[in-house]
């Protein structure tokens, strides 16, 4: 049980009249309230005034609100999403919601209301392309790394920041969900039958555990940059603006210090999921063709920020060179990782209604070819070297899967 | 200045009468004393009694004592010496000397007195073989390694301990004296005027530059095990014991979680330095043949013990397979770091005796000999993948420098 304040839909005004760096950010006399938490972990309140003028509050509970009591899980994540968020702010604004601050009491935070803005997921879901998102995302990606990497904060500092963002609750999770469930059998775990060929010769494949074991590896040893720590496309706000569509990158909840290859792996993981719901669905060329620039895209779009902020690198006897050196690992790293994030969404916990939501038929075809692709990703990333020739591979393993 | 008590040889008798912990240890009455700290950081008094009693006191002080006040360092290091020493105590028994405890005020640190003793370096330098000693020093480096790991930590318990064990101005000498300095112009740095081609070849090297970045950021950034982070032949006190040569490991104040292959390359490449001055000497074969076998040794007697330790790692979800995949990673590292430390050894602040005490022309013959083979370790070390493969690119330089 909570020993703090549990928010709801009527008490989110008060708290707001009672919260000193609140105030003035909403009239709360005319404030429309709606709690919209459908994540797995939190109470998300969503309020805008009859001015037009709004504030979303997301609480943190004891425990994992998917679950319930019976799965507790520390209530301060709330203050890793700050860091997180804090941290895009700072370095990617314009990419994440605006951030008003936590209340380390109740695990309130407060940040700008995204009303009318849809998950990347659900419009990818249904087939609706957001081209140069893609771009943006790989621009957040790098701004945050960069500077939160060695190339920009003084040794000292950084290993003090490291220490602050160890985040184990959180990043437990992810070790057992995303590297170590899928590829045992566990109660977690659940597919339809159809695919447990597909499963099996995946668990007996030593070569694909070894590699997946040392991708877990590097997720825990390596404190590269902060990473966002749960990248997925359900983390991607989108919205077509005047000037094109825009995103913002929200719930850095598993934020902490990590491989950089492993948010970028999130998204490319993720589009492989959207991918092959596309292809199943027979969705119409140009958003095919879009969403399989979309990996590559990213890639491309982290690589050139980052060589943009390289001259501003605090040493420079980190030559050009290591830095080729330095993305040519991030990229293998990248290709890695996206096989674990997307081969979890298939089997384990965690699903993502891209492949769920999908015609029984379709849904085992669709699901064959993330794994099927995943798996090479993992085993084969050093020899793909590169997002653009893993993004090949979902090609041949499509064709082999739809005929 | 120290704002506390520096110990002489001769307040070091009311030092141990007032200190709870050190009671009954010697017998302060007929205490014999000596200053012997010949390293560069700080004061080393070894004690006996008149009935061959000892103990060892480490004070470090509040600067480098090679340099003086004006290289201000934090004395606190001592409490990371005694993190490593405690952690070798305990996992590696017998490897280390017994440690006393550590006494934070006055940053002196008690342990066994290894009297008698002498230092790996200085043996090698005078062609003393110490059989068994390789093997030792493998399976030190393992035990510490598997036991301060995930292999056998709980995450909970290993983020905590990686943050204690944060030692970020003794890494940052590494940082600088190891992985930057030798391969730009700056004061540090010195050599004679017959290496000056080997050391601009060596710098004007894209890929060698890139490379060592490259181990610079792993050194950085991979938080893997409790690693000693000095771990020369001068950190190694050596003996012939009835029961054939033993070892203790001593000096590790630069510990702090990192790079597993950073201790194994410390080894391997401060063996390098050894077996150029061997060569360069024209040391009897057997003691050659010996040398030429020590980095082998030193890197199967770690895989062996890593292997012996495998079955009693806590999650047994890492797989066999995923040892081996480690082991290649650890190789490929422990080559590469090994590299790293021996060219710094020829070109930056910190020298070594082995390559100094040689008489000019022989000087230059053996520096070449390191620079050559360590630079081809670092640009090479994914190719040549294992220490057997690297030890034999010394042959293929030595014949090359001395015909």
């Amino acid at each position: 049980m909570a020993d703090y304040e549990i928010l709801t839909p009527e008490t989110v005004r008060s708290y707001i009249d009672r919260t000193p760096s609140l105030a003035g950010i909403v009239d709360t006399a005319t404030l429309d309230v709606h709690e919209v938490g459908d994540g797995n972990l939190n109470l998300v309140f969503v309020c805008s005034d009859a001015d037009g003028k709004g504030v979303c509050l997301k609480q943190s509970l004891p425990y994992v609100r998917l679950v319930g009591e019976s799965w507790p899980l520390t209530p301060k994540r709330i203050l890793a999403e700050a860091r997180g968020l804090s941290a895009g702010a700072r370095y990617a604004p314009g990419l994440v919601p605006e951030y008003y601050g936590v209340d380390d009491r109740t695990h309130v935070l407060a940040m700008e209301n995204l009303r009318g803005w849809g998950m990347l997921r659900g419009e990818l879901n249904e087939g609706h392309a957001y081209p140069g998102v893609d771009t943006q995302l790989g621009e957040y990606v790098a701004k945050v790394a960069f500077n939160t990497s060695y190339f920009a904060v003084e040794q000292n500092d950084l290993k003090a920041m490291v220490a602050e963002a160890v985040n184990p609750e959180l990043c437990r999770i992810t070790e057992d969900l995303v590297f170590t469930e899928p590829y045992v059998d566990v109660p977690n775990n659940s597919f339809v039958d159809e695919l447990s060929p597909e499963v099996a010769a995946l668990r007996a494949d030593a070569r694909l555990r070894a590699e997946v074991g040392m991708l877990k590896w590097a997720f825990m040893t390596q404190a590269e940059v902060l990473v966002h720590g749960d990248l997925h496309t359900g983390s991607v706000m989108v919205r077509d603006a005047d000037n094109g569509p825009e995103c913002r990158v929200i719930d850095p909840e598993f934020c902490y210090y990590g491989p950089v290859g492993f948010d970028l792996g999130a998204l490319v993981g993720n589009i492989l999921a959207a991918r092959a719901r596309a292809a199943v669905l027979d969705r119409p060329a140009p958003f095919q063709e879009w969403l399989a620039q979309a990996g590559p895209a990213i890639w491309d779009a982290f690589e050139a920020e980052m060589r943009r902020l390289w001259p501003s690198r605090l040493d420079p006897t980190w030559t050009d060179g290591l830095l080729d050196a330095w993305l040519a690992k991030v990229a293998v790293d990248t290709v890695g990782f996206a096989g674990a994030k997307a081969n979890r969404r298939i089997i384990g916990l965690a699903k993502v209604t891209d492949i769920e939501q999908l015609p029984p038929t379709e849904h085992v075809a669709a699901a064959t070819i993330v794994l099927r692709t995943a798996s090479r990703w993992i085993r084969d990333r050093a020899a793909l070297r590169t997002v653009t020739a893993a993004n090949e591979v979902f090609d041949e393993v499509r064709d082999e899967v739809l005929g």
